[in-house]
């Protein structure tokens, strides 16, 4: 590679991520699994995606009802969220780990205590080798009024845990190094 | 919300997300547009997806290619990185802001000095109403040995940056909180 020394790695490659718990109505009752591969997809309406593996109980959840959860948990829920990533739905019962709430979608169920949670709308599920990814409009959002800076959502508030991997470590949010859309623009004015 | 208070605001959550430089081929040359709506989305074969508003020059590219890159700048190249952002490479050369490589693909332009890069070939294009949902077969991925321990990346030598908003910063990893898949175990086995 010219220059610069680089050599060839494993195509699985994990960017540093937040962690969400996507929540969905299994079997008559909410059930949550952490995810890692989740982003916005779409500005207006709002839209995000969540990648999830089929061997999941929850991709089937979120074709049956059409619906699901994105709640973005503190560092503070760090125990209670990597233990609904160690059993699965399909054996037990996960509706009582975190107090549930179900807004206008009924059967997309969040976690109350989760300072951000957000109701979702399956848009389309692109079915992938092996993986899920579900589509979903945001409905509504809903957050902890002491996480809200002007209406907004300030995230240093909020504390969300990032993981890691493979070192699969969950992190916090660093340090602040420069505004977006600004510390650039001296080079765009030098042009 | 039963016993714990949330108030609804705005559906259009951001989430904590890596910022990437997405490469393609313009007009004859390379050009990088910084991103933050970017996730794996299947894991065999590695494919990641990414979120690019249509105003934006890039989606045309990844269309008309059915290639792109995903690069991920370490903390160091921030102003570099913001900058692209700031100018389109429909009316700016972006080529030479960074050292440019070509991998197999050879339509995919990398960013040869970031410490890790990966070159996709497009699995699918979701249009969605704002914006197009690239999915891409990440094809192979190169990095700086530097950030390599055992022939793994390390996130921490990566250094990435991060961004949240609505308060537009770019930020850095923060300090490890626990071990994923571990820190929940004692309530697994307590059930």
């Amino acid at each position: 590679m010219a220059e610069v020394e680089r050599v060839r790695v494993s195509p699985n490659v994990s960017l540093p991520m937040p962690v969400v718990l996507i929540g969905t109505r299994l079997g008559g009752r909410a059930n949550f699994m952490p995810a890692g591969w989740c982003c916005r997809a779409n500005l207006a309406p709002p839209m995000l995606c969540c990648g999830i593996n089929r061997t999941h109980a929850t991709p089937g959840a979120i074709r049956e009802t059409g619906t699901f959860s994105v709640n973005i948990p503190s560092a503070g829920q760090m125990e209670a969220t990597d233990y609904c990533g160690l059993v699965s739905g399909a054996d037990v019962d996960k509706s009582t780990v975190f107090e549930v709430v179900y807004g206008e979608l009924g059967t997309a169920p969040m976690v109350a205590d989760c300072p951000v949670a957000m109701e979702c709308r399956v848009v389309e599920v692109v079915s992938l080798p092996s993986h899920d990814l579900a589509i979903g409009e945001i409905v509504a959002a809903y957050a902890d009024p002491a996480v809200l800076r002007d209406d907004r959502i300030e995230m240093d508030a909020v504390d969300p845990l990032l993981l890691t991997m493979p070192d699969n470590t969950y992190r916090s949010l660093g340090r602040e190094l420069g505004r977006a859309w600004s510390v650039g623009r001296r080079r765009a004015e030098e042009r």
